[in-house]
């Protein structure tokens, strides 16, 4: 949420900009099946219809409810349904049993989606300063899990025996192979990081405050599914030397060899994506592997992860809203790249710190103040988002964050070193 | 299996058999949508699209595949995922993971049906005797799936906090609450039980084969909601004494005190159905207990559970084709009795006879023979069939079976006592 | 416990007896260390101090506490640490728990086992017929746990990776390997099975009933260990036609591949045993191999096992009190048999019967009451006794009981087929 | 290990110090039978025996294995049963299956502890500089042992119903209830932590380095039992608000409600002790808390928990040799303070920062440089020392580690807050 809060909204412009983001989630949807909609593929994802529901109770719990007078629930039971882990909101369903709802249909829930938007749109002029935020706010929320939409989706498909490929592939545009890895050199100095300006943030994204960095380089890009092959073909996985030990024993624990959706076929490599299964594409950025993979990788090439802060100066000097971010509904996938540097698209860029709060870090009061402040412990930071960020979601500053272990999401790795 | 091969079966009657078995199977997932009939709700049970396909699979399979020259698959990646447990038909899709399989859709999968329907109609009057059988065989297998395909529905719903009625009540016919239980009473002596004629039956039946009664006596009836609710009342799932071990160690595990799908809501008990949450009716049949809570009850009551002769020679004497039994889709369950004794129908009755085989049991050679002779550990026999058995589908002989704590059939108790 | 309680027993006969049976447990664990003593390798199994405990305690609870006038407890801390199962008897330290009491130490232990003997002692003349009657009970009660503590100190060596030997092996006699299987054969008729006479037996051997034979065959002997190996070399573990689905489950998911403490070193197959890893001797019975693995093998074979009326109607032509049975303590193991059929000792023999009440059965009132009826559910019957077993323990009725997988015990295969 | 690898080490002063940290080693284990030293009471504890061969194996591996020509292994069997993590050393026992070698016995681990002993001893006055350092790093391997060694013993013996003591309780010396919190200001400024100087440290305790600090306050003393009550009558264990998420669930899955050892009888608190179970002081630090409870804590007391950096330039004016920390053997425990502030002794503390490499760690090559760097991830940081860290053992820049939910080590709670 914003740590500006006193700043003017446009009433047409934000109205505008709710309506693009709703409408492109439901793009996103477009090719599944209520069935598609409905499964849970594992614990740590959630059904489609989950998502379309939850953004919209997000909206209609802290805006129509707490701000509207006279507002009537949609549906008096949806709350327990669709309510993610507010403590504050009161009991919900379990977590783990979110594929059990068959019902309400996807129709249904798109109808309560249109419902909802309606309302929105009709209270958004008469709203308070503090509603009109939250509305802000529930449009970054649904940004967040349009993301997370498409790669539950994508674990989803990944799950059905037949690979059903749910996009039609993009064309392939030939790339060359990027050259070797570029290094940024960054001074040792004290700098700023976390967010500060007029526009929305997160919480967790402040407060700005002085950090400081040691002499170091970052790399130019990402780590290329080709290198990462080389990686596997020198017995990355199959070596405890370069792994933590939390991760060793994930590796043999789990019998990982690769990165998630990757499967050897008539000795070719292939990846499923949300256009099926496919050889990889050697030139473009590795995707789905986790921190304790990103970690031993950097290990076994005599390097090591960035911090974020280190991360967060660099990008600084980068365009935010270029590079592969997800601008519309389709098979969204990292692609290599044709240009120079970029910090931003393809794959969240797992850093080596812990995500801890800032110096004079609180959280907001209030069942909102649930949204990040109670996840720190236990996760790394994410940077740069990914081919499925919605374009103009991410920051510099913007910090995502997931556990070691999970690579669903479309990440990836960035090295750096010391000097 | 049928133990008489040889006997000859009139092709017009079987095809018309056929096409009613393979409409009711349709008829009583027509309320469910694409999602309803895709989902799993637990390892046990199997989403509505698993057994539409999986009974076709069967068919297409061991009729179509095997005896109909030229017949090409329906699709070429259906058996790897709608066989269930054939080994010998090679690799198959995890049980537990039946439920990621979104696609194909329920409307797919109807057209598959339809397909091999067709196809099993034109080829039937050209088939060979032995898979003329298979057909046969084939209706069999699918009413056993139908009873599945109602007990597997109503799990899917009954774990939705919506608790969904699928179907409306039926109308309710005032009934007198049943008298006290009649005993009927059996001489010590040998007796011929295990199926033997002219008719179907499964290879488990057989062969009939003689066996040493003791005088007892069966209860004429089985045990009531209202008389389980007195059971609940006295305390019978908090006292160890009438418990077997491994029942009390479930008990206290799984934090057992009530039937599946019971609740206590502002003091009276309800159940769960196809028609949602209704209070029990006293005076209907108890369903949903597990044997570990069949055999507490009886210790409770002073008796013990019938043996599996026992019952097939009291229930030899009574109407088959009677009682509360499946006719057509539409919201079953146990109903009050109106009339005199009856074994058939309402709820198979756990007995206290292990699921073993009979003397001179062989299974049959081929991937068929797989079909109840390797379950034959560790579960219990229940016998009588269900309001969910498809009427015709029950015999005497018949010997259903499942593990002790299973108690999402619907399953009941009928007591029975030494002489 | 004795289904004839009111025969005379004689005190002084009784006395000897009973010292003699204390004496043989304590000579089991004269090798053990304290440590030796209280560790616990599985749950299935007990530590050796807490059998050398518990049998004491049952002694004192059932006899001392109930019918000695002004006994005091050795140590009132005990009932809660050394009642097994017995839930009449109150709260009891939880059975995955038992590894955790260092302390009593194994000498206190062994006090608490010289206080109570000395106390029975003492008592015996003037203890009532009831009494005297646990006395013999408790008798048994000790040479079960005898077996138990046998077995279970072997599973905890086998744990230890330098698989310490705690006995040395006993001399090797050469014996020619047995020849082929002879067949002893039983009519079709009306036997009589369960415990009758004067002696003791356990409540769930009897009432002694009628019960009806098929014409069959059963083998003059057990299965040897160099049968077992062809079947290993025939693939018989990876061979799905042959196994239970229970069975094959369970193959799948532990592993397994041999008997329990086989293992394949050089080519050549080992067993670790009590005298430590040594070859298998192709000879000797097969043993540690659970239900699911003697059905298979029944299988392969083109046999299926007994029934256990068919086991105890043949094995009441042979002698009770011969075979390899436990005499004294040492390395204790199968032997290749020297002389014609035998039905006792070596190893404990899988019928194909579950274990359930016979025809009558009534459990005993009180806490004495929970000894063998509530395990009837799930578990398998075996007959016969083992090398583990007390000579003078076992009966021709005697059922001994386990679940399907379980293995640890020295359990072995005897076939049976139909005439 | 030492930063400084090249400054000259006493060989006198060594033997000396290497003779009394064995020797206190044996004197902690004086009270334990064999049994109580070959018990593992759960995954994270390891058994008495082991902490005493393992330290024994350390020794042998990489001094006399590496570095004396000729030596023969005391045992070959040993370093597959006593090597913890060393994956360069090899293949291992499983760390859950410690529990299960009852053999080697007490004594003989003993006897391989004075083998081994003698040997270094005898060779230390020719052992190269490198070897001579991996004798020091050996003594301060034994002493992280020692403090493992006594908190594994303590849970070993709170499995025990009996709760035996293991030594008297140490005399209490009255004590007045500690004052309010006083807070240590600490500026906004570049400083340096992390070991610098010619003694020992650990690897991850480097490099020193620069660092930014906030303005902040840190307390001059640990939170106490008395205020621990507080928290718990307050309803600290039941408001989610106070709770970051991982440590919401693991609260309630685990049903934790008061510190380990810690339980409610005849309405006291009272705390399970080497000396048993005996009432809580209220002036005595709390101890046997989680990260998760500790940041619980400080959140429900409007504070945080210091970062590792505030904590060391705070404790770098205090004496590391004062305060309650390991002397000798006996009923070790966190004591109410007489004096001023200490930031040494009684409980490690908690921080808020994650266990991650400071800017330029590298860990050293081979076996030994497995000893920190691969932990660091998903475990947290702290700092001090307890009453059961030998006196000498921790620094200013010592950094220990646990996994958040971890609390059988002597871990409290030290508060900070933002100026």
């Amino acid at each position: 949420m914003r740590t500006n809060p006193s700043r003017a909204i446009d009433d047409a412009t934000l109205a505008d900009r709710f309506a693009k983001v709703r409408a492109l989630t439901e793009a996103m949807v477009s090719p599944l099946s209520d069935a598609d909609a409905t499964v849970q593929s594992m614990e740590d994802a959630s059904p489609a219809k989950w998502h379309l529901a939850h953004t919209t109770w997000f909206l209609e719990t802290f805006i129509l409810r707490d701000f509207v007078a006279g507002y009537q629930l949609h549906d008096e039971r949806f709350p327990f349904l669709f309510n993610s882990y507010y403590e504050a909101e009161g009991r919900r369903h379990a977590r783990g049993r979110r594929g059990m709802v068959t019902r309400p249909t996807l129709d249904e829930v798109l109808a309560y989606r249109h419902h909802v938007d309606a309302a929105v749109i009709a209270a958004l002029p008469g709203l308070p300063a503090a509603a009109v935020e939250l509305v802000a706010l529930g449009c970054h929320h649904e940004e967040q899990h349009q993301e997370l939409l498409i790669t539950d989706i994508l674990h989803l498909m990944s799950e059905n025996p037949l690979e059903p490929a749910i996009w039609p592939a993009a064309p392939k545009v030939p790339v060359e192979m990027p050259g070797p890895i570029g290094w940024i050199e960054g001074a040792g100095e004290v700098v700023e990081i976390g967010f500060e300006g007029t526009g929305f943030s997160f919480d967790c994204e402040g407060p700005r405050h002085a950090t400081l960095l040691r002499p170091h380089a970052i790399a130019d890009r990402t780590v290329t599914n080709g290198e990462w092959a080389a990686f596997i073909a020198d017995g990355g996985y199959t070596d405890a030397r370069h792994w933590l030990s939390d991760g060793w024993a994930w590796v043999q624990r789990e019998g990982i060899g690769a990165p998630l959706y990757w499967e050897r076929r008539d000795d070719v490599w292939t990846r499923f994506g949300l256009d099926g299964r496919r050889p990889i594409d050697p030139a473009a950025p590795v995707t789905h592997v986790s921190f304790y993979e990103a970690d031993a990788y950097a290990a076994w090439a005599g390097a090591r992860l960035p911090t974020e802060a280190e991360w967060e100066v660099a990008a600084a000097a980068y365009d935010v809203s270029g590079g592969n971010q997800l601008d519309s509904a389709g098979p969204v996938e990292p692609r290599p790249s044709a240009g120079g540097p970029a910090f931003f698209g393809d794959v969240w860029e797992w850093t080596g710190s812990a995500f801890r709060p800032y110096p004079g870090f609180k959280a907001i009061e209030g069942a909102v103040g649930e949204y990040n402040g109670k996840f720190m412990s236990g996760q790394c930071v994410l940077r740069g988002g990914s081919c499925a960020t919605p374009r103009g979601h991410a920051r510099a500053s913007y910090r995502n964050f997931f556990y070691p272990h999970q690579r669903w999401q479309f990440t990836g790795v960035r090295l750096a070193k010391d000097l």
